[in-house]
């Protein structure tokens, strides 16, 4: 908003950091810690899990599945990052809209109560992958029915899990408190991931013979 | 970021806020708000506090005595907006850093633990006046003497309660979490606002013949 920002804080220390993902929010969000990244190209992933599976879980084992896309072509000084989120709504998990009807009647479920915000995130590196997950509550205060077809009709709801943006006018009008991290409901635990990212740029890379081969 | 925004959502019916507030994030987030708002010029208010006040209540009382400074000249259909941000770490009230030097011990003491945001909000109109304030808990994750001259140098703490901007660089690599509304740590608790301005609003002004002579 209204920063000097004459230098990087750099943290990379060789290390080159890959993000895949289509949201142009996780791009923002990546920009905002300083940190310069790649943008690997587009490839098709299956997102489905076993429906056996928590829900809880669900976000950290998309992002491991988006990660293997990639493996095959990382070089030895890449970090490559992958993410998902969902939204977990009285214990099932609420995925992006079909479409605006679909969005209204999401935003009319999550009126008036609390639900969670998980995001699993995918640090890879050519020797290593470690996947963590934050968890945040967001509290929606009571919607009405016009609160909900104006942000409907005005904004991208189609876009992001569970039809809203807490970044967006349904966010400042609608959200009552959150506890957790915020850029995690936009789709990246900031905080989680500059500390994640620390322990794997501590070392330089290196370059193995094998890297050659592999 | 990334909306349409075609038409405004009002909830004013016939009045004008007035925002009596020199600070550029009051006046963004209101913006945010879709309300057209009024700048009202400056006044000089002494922002001095009775000692022995619990620190929770000092955003309250600033707020309504900024807001007296601007009762006496307010038309019939204004509904004025004034409004008090103060960090309160271990019990003590932080304002505004002295300079640089100040903005970065302020950071060491907010490091490692948790404090409160409190902004304390005034509405008023010639015939009423009505304050609450909100409350936010922020969880600082241990900050480093790097990253603490990093913004300190980089962006501007000066400004700001606390000697922090939390939708800032120190935001996102050193917040860990927060519990209630974001938008409160920024300096006006949104959805709080919202709801009280729809309680004034849902009757229109009436000129009363009083109002041409006080």
């Amino acid at each position: 908003m209204e920063e000097k920002q004459s230098e990087k804080f750099d943290i990379l220390n060789g290390w080159e950091l890959l993000l895949a993902s289509a949201s142009p929010r996780r791009r923002e969000l990546v920009g905002n810690l300083c940190l310069t990244c790649e943008l690997a190209e587009p490839r098709d992933v299956d997102e489905a899990y076993p429906g056996s599976m928590r829900p809880e879980e669900v976000p950290a084992y998309l992002s491991r599945k988006k990660a293997h896309a990639y493996l095959s072509s990382l070089r030895h000084n890449q970090i490559l990052l992958t993410a998902d989120t969902v939204v977990i709504n009285r214990g099932e998990v609420v995925g992006k809209p079909r479409d605006l009807s679909d969005a209204a009647s999401m935003l009319r479920r999550l009126s008036g109560h609390s639900h969670k915000v998980v995001t699993g995130v995918t640090l890879a590196t050519v020797r290593s992958q470690h996947t963590f997950a934050e968890e945040t509550e967001v509290e929606f205060a009571r919607l009405t029915d016009r609160e909900i077809a104006y942000y409907v009709d005005n904004f991208h709801p189609l876009d992001k899990a569970g039809a809203y943006g807490i970044q967006e006018w349904i966010g400042y009008i609608g959200v009552s408190g959150i506890r957790g991290d915020f850029y995690n409901v936009m789709g990246l635990p900031l905080r989680a991931l500059y500390e994640n990212l620390l322990k794997i740029t501590a070392r330089p890379p290196v370059k193995m013979p094998l890297d050659h081969i592999g």
